[in-house]
């Protein structure tokens, strides 16, 4: 058995466009209870209660919505060293950025469906002022008090034209294991859940039904609590959110979910409890034949609209016409 | 920095040692919906219906209550090799057995405490009989209608006549990750949380103040809703199970917890949650000193009660009568 | 102000017909914990395990599911007497029985529609056997360890040619009071919920857009605990049950509910918490209008599919053609 | 059988004294998420976001925490003229006032024990303004996006220097109905659950261990979803307002608990859910006798503290120095 690879610890942060952005910031910091550690230009840095870094997500101004890009922490500058080598060796590297806020040199390259990416290891950790300074120690700031706060990034979903190299590349260039995957009575696959940690998925690669490349399908915030999928719930219909689907519990993953757009346009996925976790090492991938597939989607609850599978951010409109 | 060890992926099963044996199970199998496996001499095997193994926890029935063994799986077998050449080399090694039902060759290797703990990589993966298999294929079997039914094993919690020893041989000889510990006034380590996951821990040291060696604090399996712990608890009232502490929220590893008596004797603690979880290849360990501890301990919650940091199993007096 | 009727007192209990008798009684004692009584000829008495009385569900074969009778406690003897008499007074009185298993004499009538009631005072109460006593001194029952265990019965939902005489019939007869009710743009009245306690309603009224008359829409047990519908709807799906729509949350009512289909064809409906309580003596009814109606129905959650509009017991051609 | 008396439909509103308005206000605002409607004098009117009239909390400053008063609303104008009737009669009423921002004319009276009562019926609706409307129509204003919200008064315990004459005073005069009750070994009354709803009680009265009279024990808001009270002791921690007890599960009532002290002094009780309902017309109270006390008061979760049966606002020893 060849030895698996270490090298990517966890996904850092995600930065997503806006054409909206005031209204973005609502949605997040009202409703979600995220805070806001600083705006630089056109950015935004926000962050959930249980986040221990600078930042999780970025929001930068745009007219229109989509993936700015997305940052992988490595296990060690080692691995880092690592990681870039086989980046640039197959092609994928762009090159090296001096930093970002709350963060240092990393390292850019793109899937070979063009998503950006980085890759980083230095990064710089959240210091709560005196008044959100909590007795709870592996808490990095107080709970916050308004809306239904989200604890901490969970993953991101990306729109493929074809999922099978962007997840070969995942795996090859940058050690995610395969935890669970759709092939299609065609033979080819639909989409492909992947991650570098007992998640299911810190990255999903679904295919773009409009044969668009780059697009964004989704960024996921975790509580942890399956009750706080209705309390957002409730506040989402009170403030005129639209709920695109859930909350209902996936097959994939095992998570409760609810999906939502956010007012700038991109989807948010809430993620109500940790679904299942993998620790088996020799993890046998799990295939979702397309007649198994109802239930692989939702596993209770209604299913999924028709829009889910083509509704990507930028709109693949738009961006022909670029 | 140093990199990270990776070379053991995850806690495989618990043995326990029960003078109770068809109450212990009934309390397993009825109360917690384990599925049992098979049996062989004065021993059952049991699981929860999403551990994925042949089984998590071996019951053998002895005079006594407490620990039997704790074994850990491997990423690899390359780094199976490793860490038995560790263990050989600081002493800690007791060599081979062949193997057990439901998994392969196995190292023995004691902590300095003389807690018995195997490494192994070969285990015999759970297949469902037709009437339990599931469309929900990443579920090893369907969810049982019995009890208030366990999703799989989450954490084993060692008593030791001094944690820091066994908290370093566990860092060294396996790489383990300190995650959160507890500092005293006089500088003493009342208890240490240890990981290879993003767990916060699938170990933890605590200081016996009976001086004793080797006990067994309590056994860990995990729900991951908060209200499974409301619903069990009502079926413990029900059913005479004696509820030590909870439902309550640790601050350590935040996880909403409750602590019951197996009618064996052994203390078992259930969690309903994920409490958070640590992606940071980098973290730093949370210190608690004797003045946060109440916090640290319970968040919110009752306190625990003096029993729980006095009570392990066996009974010190029973072991000192060996 | 007139002064409020309180003379019915609550839901007692509902017999449903059922052509596969078997697979009924699975569903409701292995799935929902269900209690069995006793049997008599075709007959399987049922109840929750916080039902007080002799049973709240009355399960008889038939070649067609279907609404059996319903049945409802009055709040004294001389309550009984008044209601019989305007009964009688307004022709819809159908005359006395002698009981039946778990009850006292009991007067049956028909509502406008068509469908069986009944009025009664005398009723037994449960006993549990030794084995099932319990330390809750407030609950009939030990909590029982087979399924997701319902609580109690909650209401029941009649399918009506028209909902507005048979709800002027309930408040006029029997002192009902209108909750809420759905008041279309044509300004027919599609559905009304009706209650003699803080409840939203031991009864609606919906139309049946068939033209049926006298059919059931559903029957609803109790949870009180959001969580349950998760679980229930785990096992629905580990064990073929249809769920027809939820979990979600009713804008009427407010209440997390689940709608499935028992094996025998009937609706059943579950409740996961108490919705709104209305403690106003003085409640002046909510107005749906067909354009505020989505909200009504699904405050959040998936839309409800077409056939929940149209499906009853029995089918509408099954009834055609007796 | 003789009929029960429906005259009186709910509790309206309590008034509670407090000797620090601002914290006691930050306190139901900030974290329990109420709305205030009005200022006058030396009072604050506020009510939870489901609560239908225009307050449900009347806050007044004082030198000492403690009751203000309680106050019922009948079931109809002519409910009320038969209760101030009997109460006249029994020598326990004080006369009418003209009313209250957000009611009509009150009848004061006083319990055996001296707590301060108001009997009512003319009530003022709140009515949202535009921001705050929602499209749920039976919910009078949106769900706020402060703190963990209640949602509706549901009960006030008052210490009694003897709980049975004040029981049988809210029966006889008023027609509450005995729902539970604590016989002790000497055939004393410790505790008794009174109510005019489903609700196992709107009314508790508990033996003052002190000897005091006329002291309040806490005052009960109520969320409906057990996960809302971690979700608020989560914000208790963070904000240090002190847990005395819970969240746990009372036998009686069986509801889900939590009490806590607000900044002013007085106890204040969150439930999580419904309990248990009843709707037996001829309930036979439940009587818990001192060797079946334990389970009646918690049926799961920790132990009460001793301060529990003893504290009381205002204390005891100002009381007398008044």
């Amino acid at each position: 058995m060849k030895e698996p690879i270490f090298d990517v610890a966890q996904l850092a942060h995600v930065e997503i466009y806006t054409p909206k952005p005031d209204a973005t910031l609502w949605f997040f910091k009202e409703l979600l209870g995220m805070e806001e550690t600083c705006r630089e230009g056109q950015s935004v840095y926000l962050r959930a209660y249980e986040d221990f870094y600078h930042h999780t997500l970025k929001i930068t101004e745009r007219d229109r919505p989509g993936l700015g890009h997305v940052a992988w922490r490595t296990s060690s500058p080692q691995a880092l060293q690592r990681r870039v080598e086989a980046l640039q060796a197959c092609g994928a590297g762009r090159g090296w950025i001096d930093g970002d806020l709350g963060h240092g040199p990393a390292f850019q390259f793109v899937t070979p469906d063009g998503h950006p990416m980085e890759l980083l290891w230095e990064v710089e950790y959240y210091e709560a002022p005196p008044e959100k300074q909590t007795a709870l120690k592996n808490r990095p700031q107080k709970r916050p008090i308004t809306g239904v706060p989200v604890r901490r990034l969970d993953h991101v979903n990306l729109l493929c034209s074809d999922p099978t190299p962007n997840k070969e590349f995942m795996m090859e260039q940058l050690g995610f294991r395969l935890r669970e995957h759709i092939i299609l009575s065609d033979g080819s696959e639909a989409g492909a859940w992947l991650s570098v940690s007992p998640l299911v998925h810190e990255l999903a690669c679904m295919r773009d039904r409009t044969g668009s490349k780059g697009r964004l399908h989704h960024i996921c915030y975790w509580y942890g609590y399956p009750q706080h999928l209705s309390d957002i719930a409730d506040l989402f219909a009170e403030n005129d959110i639209t709920i695109e689907a859930g909350p209902g519990k996936h097959g994939i993953s095992q998570a409760y979910f609810m999906y939502v757009f956010e007012p700038g346009g991109n989807r948010v996925e809430l993620f109500g409890d940790a679904g299942y976790l993998i620790f088996d090492p020799d993890w046998k991938p799990v295939t979702w034949r397309e007649e198994e597939l109802d239930k692989g989607i939702i596993w209770f609850g209604s299913p999924l609209p028709a829009e889910y599978f083509l509704y990507g951010t930028p709109a693949p409109e738009e961006e022909a016409a670029d």
